[in-house]
């Protein structure tokens, strides 16, 4: 059935949770409904109604798929209702002024083909629809906005400075990594796999880089890695790993924390023992959150776009076909078995 | 024996490090022995020799008494020789051309009665010798200057922001709370006795104050004193605190931290298991040792000597006498039996 600006329902696909999860999550957590959707917004509304092309999975999500016993950052999802996360739209209807039918967009929208958007305020416009528009769930979404603004307004780098990017291979680590190179770092980059090394090395002009689970001793390594100790660290691990880097930070370093995905899936977390680094060598730790940023994204989209199409910056994803293979899509994360950027193509228009 | 600028040699009691320490130290770690000291400086030189009058006993110490596997942010003191500390001086020797003999200075020295300062450039003057000069290791030195640049500089407090200081009523923290007071801030403070709690509540006008001895959950006890969440957090104390504060922090909350001294005697440190939330909080947390600030000393000492002479910030001391009580002083902040800053008078002028 082709998307319409008329009233008609149509049938829409929907990804929902089914239950709450602890522990290490796996994909019969969610199921694939089919319901409908109206093409339609109520007149004199300021709503629209999207389809929905690409759709973002992020580790941030586990956290949404486990009751919190406090609020928590982010909302846990409602189990039976859609889920929702960063995606790429199209406009099919429209009762706001700012967007017209036909309009490219991305934002927070459901795990479904059709969603009714009651605030298309929260919602960007794409200005580079000759790239990729798969790319606006990534280098040009919320983790590209991520990256940058982690990197330069978080880390504050400096030219020749040691920078460690741990999940370097993913869709924030990429682009940090790359953005360090740019800015005349030293960078050494550590994934889960003998392939991602490669791409970390050969594609994406990392320095060194290492598959951690090769490496029995972190602290070793890092030390053989960073004679001179490191400057910034690009935190999206936590864990075991943090551990081992503030043993190698050097004074005044730097930590943007945007993830700490080692921790999502334990029940007991690991408990990191020294944290008294911070003191004795005067770092900084400091955790963001993209939406703190959103005010320079389309400062960010140009000059991400104008890296993209200089080919200053590569970027690799990881695209599973169909609303069916999103929830396996989601859990690879926690596996490590997407290789770049995981998001889920729901419809190539 | 009198002092004297003549080149005699006059007895020297002092204190020493017989060996190094694991886990909770004992003053018999340490001892005092009496040697000889020159009270003359080598013609052409521009050393100075002063007489010691008052010496800090600080918690930081603690890590030089512990032999070190990789190089610590302060070097172990070595075995035998005379344990060094800041301390309030009298000049009764000098090659160098910015002391004359009877200037009172204070500065890193040795826990002695006369030392041999090599590096006379490392001292700052004493400019208000009309308040007590004891203050010169307290209010008004390290740890006066390590309060003021982390709750200002680091801590970046706003009016009406509310704050907690554990270890409150130590050296530090007793500043912390009073110059939050004087910032309009709401501040809790936490302290290991009834009698700390006390001096927290009626002499330095904390907001509140706890005695966290008597707190089996210390998470609930700050959600009880903190219904909002806490913007500022003085961190003295890491371990079990830390954990607890971490889960009452409000977004976009500081942690200025200058030392962790639950963890200072544990072979085995604790763990800090929800670092997560200085990502989903935003948090920054961020280390600091006074030697950083050293340039805005004199900026430091005019302010707090004018608060202190207004009534504006009081200040309690614990003042040990004479160098024999140096050790047990020293043991003493582990257990937390000073009340107050914790000095040793080694001479009263």
């Amino acid at each position: 059935m082709a998307s319409t600006a008329t009233g008609e329902e149509v049938p829409n696909k929907r990804v929902v949770l089914k239950y709450y999860v602890t522990g290490f999550p796996s994909a019969d957590a969610m199921e694939v409904l089919t319901g409908t959707a109206s093409l339609a917004v109520p007149p004199g509304s300021s709503v629209m109604v999207v389809k929905n092309l690409y759709i973002s999975c992020d580790p941030y999500m586990r956290d949404r798929m486990t009751k919190h016993e406090r609020p928590s950052y982010v909302p846990e999802f409602v189990l039976g209702e859609t889920l929702v996360n960063f995606g790429v739209c199209k406009v099919i209807a429209s009762g706001h002024s700012d967007y017209k039918v036909g309009d490219l967009v991305w934002g927070v929208t459901g795990w479904e083909e059709y969603t009714l958007v009651t605030e298309p305020e929260s919602f960007f416009k794409i200005h580079h629809p000759e790239l990729p528009l798969s790319y606006y769930t990534g280098v040009l979404g919320m983790p590209g906005l991520t990256a940058w603004a982690g990197f330069f307004q978080v880390g504050k780098p400096k030219k020749g400075e040691y920078v460690f990017v741990s999940a370097a291979s993913g869709a924030v680590g990429q682009l940090v990594g790359q953005l360090a190179k740019l800015t005349g770092c030293y960078v050494v980059g550590s994934a889960g796999s003998d392939e991602k090394v490669n791409l970390l090395k050969n594609k994406f002009g990392f320095d060194e880089a290492f598959n951690y689970k090769k490496e029995a001793d972190l602290d070793a390594t890092l030390r053989r890695y960073f004679p001179e100790g490191i400057d910034i660290y690009f935190e999206s691990v936590g864990g075991p790993t943090l551990e081992a880097v503030l043993e190698n930070m050097r004074p005044h370093g730097r930590i943007p924390a945007c993830g700490m995905i080692s921790q999502y899936n334990l029940e007991e977390k690991h408990g990191v023992r020294n944290i008294f680094q911070v003191v004795a060598k005067r770092l900084r730790m400091e955790g963001l959150l993209v939406f703190d940023y959103y005010s320079d994204y389309y400062k960010f989209e140009e000059e991400m776009a104008g890296y993209l199409k200089e080919g200053k910056i590569s970027y690799v994803e990881d695209i599973a076909e169909g609303l069916e293979e999103a929830p396996a899509a989601l859990i690879g994360l926690f596996t490590g078995r997407n290789v770049g950027k995981q998001l889920v193509a729901v419809a190539r228009e």
